[in-house]
């Protein structure tokens, strides 16, 4: 559904390289072929693909898209991991939302892509979405200065268990799913490749490559009344509770922060501070609660019971705006250090 | 939901440009203030859009990237048109299916756009979407080598009414919603700005920067147990005939194309066969519908009787594999002519 006027149409097929028909078709086979497109009732090869929504809940939607380039260096990573972690995105902000994803769809721009290599993106998506229930419905193909790779996700949710960013108090307990800046590690190894042991670089390179979206956790977060609010963290800490609070309409004060073993090594072989590395650090995709002050050691228990990871504390919210942060000498305004993606 | 970790975080911010953050408030300003928004329960500030999707309904969806030097170029065209045509592109993949439009996601990659240029383009996109009653419920900005928008747009059809591709069967009249080459007539202006008289003029421009997506004609159309498959004319008559084809295992023989005035006007004075000009050109956005034979002729009068305007037989599908024209000498094979994305 789409069309160049801005070359001719008679051009000749380059050498090596697949027709869009051809290349589609190819694509089918191996979507088709995949587990987990059984609620999708018409895939690829339409105009559009159609599925049935269930009747007690609300849909959800959301769309991320990833450029080489600015989100990602072609070079560092293999294509399927390039594939996962833009899926995982996409999840990430689903279970964010409490919802269980159904389907998504891949509009993708590449360049010089081989034909290998945009099937192993494929693979990678294929992968992170069928572990979580996730069919891929199909999409769009067309030529990009980059490779560029926009998908859109949906999901579904008991209206009760929809939480959203607004619904911070002050009071509340601001926690995150998991330790933070492993990520930000793995991306680091390619400059400094020697400073961490065979098991801080095997979590680096995982978090990095092939990060888990909190599907399962958000969806039982989302379960719970005492958790008014939540969201993924994909920007870091210091800028994602930023954006919580200014939604929410409260401050926020950071007391501990969660650091990655990975990520505590990497800072101090940096020169860094752990916790300022961990703080900016995205695209670990941990979920990030506000949860009611009284509910939290109970809900901390459970969480642990049931996923065998910590639910961890990092802060407070509170009346005000603005965020801050415990340091020696007493609280401090802390900056937004993460990623604002058009500066 | 997406981090450059390719780039310093704290780069000092490009003046006149705007943050990320404040980008998104005065973006969500905008779409919220517009109509036809009401069913989206959720939008642009959480992590996902939440809708209450119809309960005797299917869902639809669909997904088409739109990128600056490959389907438009910049200078040849105001933002506001780019994203009524990008917008358009997808609701008419909606019409194709036989659906009523609900909403769309925006992933909008940005290179050097202006603030104002970004509000243009979504106004285009507001503009076009709220015509056919969908709201525009979010999405995502990021930088990118040059302008790129990816939309999704979702849809609901009855189960009983959604075509697809692949129904045509031999026997059945290939029927277009409207004359064809307008939009590439439009493309040619630039380069042959005197060809066209004034109203040819204004046609060519309407058809090729403000396309009409023929939303009400595909859902009535597709109410009919007579038309057994449909899909919008995107990329000319001669490729998407021949998908079409494909798709439902049979040929099909073109015996009358009709052709813009426009289109036939420029075909003329650029040398060019009308007829071959008209089926080469891609996003006039005419539905393609596959009708059983017998009830052609009540179709099309109950098509002009409500729509004002001509269904037209086009053709016959038939026995068979490939695509043929009845030529001065009797049938020849028609190539596609129409672009392919990849080439």
């Amino acid at each position: 559904l789409r069309r160049n006027h801005a070359r001719s149409a008679s051009a000749a097929r380059r050498g090596g390289h697949l027709s869009e028909d051809s290349l589609i078709a190819r694509l089918r086979d191996l979507i088709e072929s995949h587990p987990g497109n059984a609620r999708v009732l018409s895939s690829i090869g339409d105009d559009a693909a159609v599925w049935q929504p269930s009747r007690s809940h609300r849909s959800v939607i959301t769309t991320d898209a990833l450029v080489a380039g600015v989100h990602f260096r072609r070079e560092m990573m293999p294509a399927r991991d390039i594939g996962w972690r833009a899926m995982a995105a996409n999840l990430s902000d689903l279970a964010a939302m409490g919802a269980r994803p159904v389907l998504a769809t891949v509009a993708l721009g590449i360049a010089s892509c081989a034909a290998d290599e945009i099937f192993d993106l494929y693979r990678g998506m294929l992968e992170i979405a069928s572990r979580h229930g996730c069919a891929i419905a199909g999409g769009d193909v067309t030529r990009a200065p980059v490779l560029t790779i926009a998908i859109t996700a949906i999901g579904e949710a008991r209206p009760s268990r929809v939480k959203g960013r607004s619904g911070a108090r002050p009071g509340d307990i601001a926690a995150v799913t998991g330790p933070l800046g492993a990520s930000r590690a793995g991306l680091h190894l390619a400059a400094n490749a020697d400073v961490l042991p065979p098991d801080l670089r095997a979590e680096a390179l995982r978090a990095h490559g092939r990060p888990e979206p909190r599907v399962g956790e958000g969806r039982w977060l989302a379960a719970s009344a005492h958790v008014r609010a939540m969201m993924d963290i994909s920007d870091g800490l210091s800028t994602d509770l930023r954006r919580m609070c200014e939604r929410s309409g409260c401050a926020a004060l950071v007391q501990t922060v969660p650091v990655a073993a990975s990520a505590a090594v990497m800072a101090n072989a940096r020169g860094e501070d752990a916790r300022a590395y961990a703080l900016a650090g995205g695209e670990d995709f941990e979920l990030l609660a506000a949860v009611a002050p009284r509910a939290f050691a109970y809900l901390r228990g459970q969480f642990a019971k049931h996923f065998k990871r910590e639910l961890y504390a990092v802060g407070r919210f509170r009346e005000g705006s603005g965020l801050f942060i415990e340091g020696a000498s007493g609280e401090e305004p802390l900056p937004s250090t993460g990623w604002d993606h058009l500066q």
